[in-house]
């Protein structure tokens, strides 16, 4: 498949502004040769029209159309073959096996929503019987299931340009929902959105859906993102990001006529709290895993742990010293764009500039400017308590060592967190059953608790929660990640008295889905 | 129990401002005797504090146990005898019968979420088994479950002075989720919310919880609303009454540092279509039925049907003349408040005005200021599609006939219709198939679709949903009745590499709840 530059809307290319941008390779610093077309308002309304056009039947497929669809993107995903990882390569600086590992996570949760539409209970179908004997009033036959909110808006996210991105969790489930689906590309990676747009629409016409079901706008205008938030026909919003894109796109929702929800994951510290028995046991391996966790995709994921509390004994201070050595030997990499870079810099420099932080060691530098230096930094429990700032993120291969002074300092910082993604908590047995109001108090700062690993890596599986409270999202009560994140894009419906030939197959009483429901209360 | 007119903060009578407001009964316009003393802003921050303080613990109650409170609470109400009922009809002058049924609705609704408790299925739990053998990288462990929000803010309901109001369906199913509540009473009927206010306090205290899981502030102040609102350790709002009031506390919720969810049931008018093979079927049938359903009530139900879409055909102004002989035939009665009265007076004088609207006919007009006469009021179908204020609900006994010209403009209607909370379609067999359009465009605007019945009454179940498209909410995502309400007040949350022994209940790997979960994807 050839690059061509156009946006994509419903079935046609569009280049209505004439206005060009290019990708940048972040290694070379060098223009790519395609000429991306800036999209226009006028390209988001038909967009947008054509997404509610196509809604009104898309959202009374089958499950099983559905899940067709969603392997059949997958399949056109996977012809793409080589192009797809080289040009996102040159656009991300992110390595070949990355980004095969990513394809593979991006066709995988588009089939893993395929088998939760073939299984078909997702939609929580409730039935309750009518009663016409019941006092003093009948009871009326009541069902109730889940349906699609209507077209959605979803902006790619610079981290993750397969998985993330056009075709992405948030694409997939709004996909799955039953939504059409109106995507903005990220800036920095047009070329690999345009081949997967390009894919999904060849899977909407394998399919014979209807033109629509899918649209793509490309390029940096921040009106565009915002005409896309604005347009009354567009129900719901996916976007992965900075807390500044992340909460701007929340107020302009809130601000419409008709207020719609915004599914914004903003960044998070990711804290990980390391207590005193694991670590004296297990030093070095902590240390190092620590290190590999940090280093991850030179430190440009979303779970990245920017934080590391430690206690103030001697072997927090041997610790320190073993992780500054393995911060020390790594080799920076290039990093996505080189406004991340420079952003990641000066938020380091931020930190640096106050008394109070100090930094530890710094990996070696290579010759290419956008490469991200790992670098470690501390501050005291008590300097930190002081200066919400250090909480901030700082999106790169870094993290700031907390030293606390004792067990309550530790609690003080774990009660003081503002709303993260993920929390970590490394312990023996007996440190975990000394520290249980930690836990307590970190269960609700945060969408996922993990004891005794590294929150880089995101399972998507049936019990992932990738969220939390504000500010790490905008809504804390879904997920961006796992098959719950088809629920953003849904809302219950009820039908009451309704004749069997008007129901749909999920309610109808002899259940020829054969999926779970619960009936009169009880689940069957 | 006799009536103080305190606040009730915690365990604590509390009468900080000194500032005295009184009920009014309805009926006669005097002013009833109790002084009630209007809450201040720092009793609403105590009782969030204490709320806070509270949830710490109740939080992590177990279902057996919260389901006790939910029965405690349920009895308590009941031991309040002829008391609460005197006292609501003087506040309120809805009669005992129907006070009497709201009770039983009232302390059925805990009981159901009781139950809900003892089951336990509702937290949705959901394991993933690790898998160490899985290429590339081994699976962990992840567990997910709904948990508790934090302190929950509940405005009573001036309708349902019981069912929507200090012990209603908010509360109850906060309290369920495991949230710690703040009332703010309606100040129509303070009497009623210190009645049931205290009750649920002595149930707090025979069941050994802490002081906090509720509170209950009174009076009309809309700062002390605001407050509530606006304080960082409450975590959501439910809310139901006007359009004004809940999209100002929406914005005010957005407002914060850290928005939170509201709730916000904010009226509908509730369109009823009835189709010409049906209509033409049961002419005098349907009348009547409309007739009921418009002055149940006193008109003053959330579902009341206040658009009524009918044909021009022969039938239809037969119809017409029957309804209106229905509607002059009804006897007025009194309305929850002189406000609500004169509001309903001037809301059909504004659609009076106009010159597309004529009155067909008014029920009889009793001695009492306070009454609100029964209305039918009628329009062409070209003249409602061009003026958009006269989908506004007015609230009371009225219902505005639509005649349509063709099906063409019936659809149209519908599709211009915004969000209400039900929508009902009176057909045939052959009505229904001759207009799958219309139940398709309908599916998309409301939360409740009914077919040949009326849409007042909402049953108490779990499948019922009482929500619907913005404007009718603020939350089409979500229901304020029903056993599917609890979710309001939860959100996920996953436990990775968690040892057994620090799991909850719901997720340790025997079962010990024996609740429905899906293991690995699959419902067991």
């Amino acid at each position: 498949m050839i690059l061509n530059g156009s946006n994509i809307i419903g079935f046609s290319d569009s280049r209505q502004s004439g206005e060009s941008f290019y990708a940048v390779n972040p290694k070379t610093g060098q223009q790519l040769n395609t000429a991306h077309v800036q999209a226009t308002i006028s390209e988001v309304n038909t967009a947008a029209e054509l997404a509610e056009s196509a809604f009104q039947s898309y959202r009374k497929l089958s499950g099983m159309k559905k899940a067709k669809f969603l392997e059949t993107i997958a399949e056109e995903i996977e012809n793409l073959g080589d192009s797809l990882i080289e040009i996102c390569m040159q656009e991300t600086a992110l390595p070949e096996a990355r980004l095969k590992g990513e394809r593979g996570r991006t066709v995988g949760q588009l089939r893993l929503f395929a088998q939760l539409l073939q299984e078909g209970s997702w939609v929580d179908a409730r039935i309750d019987f009518a009663n016409p004997n019941r006092q003093p009033v009948p009871r009326p036959d009541t069902r109730q299931m889940q349906i699609a909110l209507g077209p959605v808006g979803v902006f790619g996210a610079s981290n993750f340009p397969l998985a993330f991105s056009v075709a992405g969790g948030d694409t997939a489930s709004a996909l799955a929902a039953g939504c059409t689906v109106v995507v903005k590309g990220h800036p920095a990676h047009p070329g690999t959105s345009e081949l997967v747009g390009r894919a999904i629409n060849q899977a909407v016409k394998k399919c014979n859906l209807p033109e629509g079901v899918f649209s793509l706008v490309q390029g940096p205008s921040i009106a565009v993102g915002q005409a896309i938030v604005r347009h009354s026909l567009i129900k719901a919003i996916g976007f992965t990001g900075s807390y500044r894109g992340g909460k701007a796109l929340f107020d302009e929702a809130n601000k419409r006529d008709e207020p719609i929800p915004v599914y914004a994951e903003m960044g998070s510290t990711n804290p990980v709290f390391i207590l005193p028995e694991k670590l004296k046991q297990e030093t070095p391996a902590i240390a190092q895993g620590l290190k590999n966790s940090i280093q991850l995709g030179v430190g440009q994921f979303c779970t990245n742990p920017g934080l590391t509390i430690v206690d103030g004994s001697e072997t927090a201070k041997e610790f320190e010293q073993l992780l500054s050595k393995e911060v020390e030997d790594l080799v920076s990499a290039t990093m996505l764009t080189s406004g991340i870079q420079s952003a990641y810099e000066s938020g380091l420099q931020k930190f640096k500039d106050k008394t109070t932080v100090s930094s530890l060691s710094q990996g070696k530098k290579g010759d290419d400017e956008t490469q991200g230096v790992p670098e470690l930094l501390a501050v005291k429990g008590k300097d930190f308590l002081a200066d919400s700032e250090l909480e901030k993120e700082v999106f790169g291969p870094s993290t700031l060592l907390v030293q606390t002074e004792d067990d309550k300092e530790l609690l003080q910082i774990a009660k003081n967190l503002e709303g993260h993604l993920t929390a970590t908590v490394y312990g023996t047995e007996n440190d975990l059953k000394a520290n249980e109001e930690l836990l307590a108090v970190l269960e609700r700062k945060v969408g996922r608790l993990l004891i005794n690993g590294y929150p880089t890596g995101v399972e998507v599986c049936h019990s992932m929660v990738h969220g939390g409270p504000f500010p790490a999202t905008s809504d804390s009560r879904m997920t961006s990640v796992g098959t719950a994140a088809i629920t953003r894009f849904t809302r219950p419906i009820c039908y009451q008295n309704y004749p069997e030939f008007l129901l749909p197959e999920e309610l109808k009483t002899d259940n020829p889905l054969k999926i779970s429901r619960i009936i009169n209360g009880e689940r069957q």
